[in-house]
């Protein structure tokens, strides 16, 4: 016999399927739900299918929106010569949230990973070539996670942007403002070093 | 500007409702939605009505139900003469997972606590003398946190039901097992020696 009647368990169930949401906490949260008017359940449960129906990719850049293009895209105040290539949303919100840069965007949508079985062909690369002639770009940042799987997607987009007239750089890696040398790795170090710069 | 879409950013408020979900796992959380598919999503979002439609307390002990009487309280194979008295539903479910009790409940719905201004008249006191008249309960264990709001129940309750006719015990205080004596208070250690047995 169970615990908890039929319908608590499914939402047990529901909640467990979230990402770092283990039993324990699952069981929690399921709870606080019982304990919750029905106005704000209704309210989250609407919530929940209201991202769902409302919220796609920009036509542009990939970004989340609930138009055909993001607010990103339609910001005349950015600088709309700069793209910033990226593996998905998560990371456009990182950079935003740091303020420091005021171009446009572009979500590959992924990582090239012979693993995984996902090939450049998956990714957002012909959308972003194509902007590139289109919008005028002159400059693209590659904003790409250090991973095997990041550096490998850099190089083929790097190789792949020589015909272009646009100046290409990526991300520096170093060590971590406010971080102790000594627990980071020889290739970690080695790129801190090679990319050092005069002060 | 929001860096979310409107309806993602109700999402994450809607789980930072949420009892240990801060903003950082509001947003880790709104985002696993918008990767979902919308099935997945429809499922979740019908399990949190569902839960808030079907469930309610037992007529009888306060347990949460979708029918008018708890599978506990309906449940013949277990002992009907003993009621074991708790604050809430969470510790129910924390004896019956430890599979060591095969008695009914009767769940208070709080403790009494004159800051909080609970009164004895606010929990389901009545309901419990009434049981132990009506369906002949022989005892009566005080189930209740060592908490300040807990003892001042226990003591309230233990007066009460001097009256009555029924064995009444609370469960031990002390050491839990598995712990260093030299981490518990002054308090804890007078009352596991007090109540210390043979072996």
């Amino acid at each position: 016999m169970s615990l908890y009647p039929e319908s608590l368990t499914n939402l047990i169930e529901q909640f467990q399927k979230l990402p770092t949401i283990g039993k324990k906490s699952a069981e929690r949260l399921a709870m606080s739900i019982v304990d919750k008017d029905s106005k704000s359940v209704e309210d989250f449960s609407n919530a929940l299918k209201e991202v769902k129906d409302k919220i796609h990719p920009c036509k542009i850049c990939g970004n989340l929106t609930e138009d055909d293009i993001c607010n990103i895209c339609k910001d005349v105040s950015r600088d709309e010569t700069t793209i910033c290539v990226i593996e998905d949303v998560r990371n456009l919100i990182a950079i935003e949230k740091s303020s420091v840069y005021h171009g446009r965007y572009h979500i590959l949508g992924g990582l090239i990973s012979p693993s995984d079985n996902v090939k450049a062909e998956d990714l957002s690369i012909d959308k972003l070539l194509e902007r590139i002639d289109k919008e005028g770009i002159k400059e693209i940042i590659l904003a790409i996670s250090s991973t095997i799987e990041g550096e490998t997607t850099s190089l083929f987009l790097a190789h792949l942007l020589e015909n272009k007239d646009v100046r290409v750089s990526k991300i520096a890696s170093g060590i971590p403002v406010g971080s102790n040398l000594e627990y980071f790795d020889q290739l970690t170090l080695e790129r801190a070093l090679e990319d050092r710069r005069e002060i």
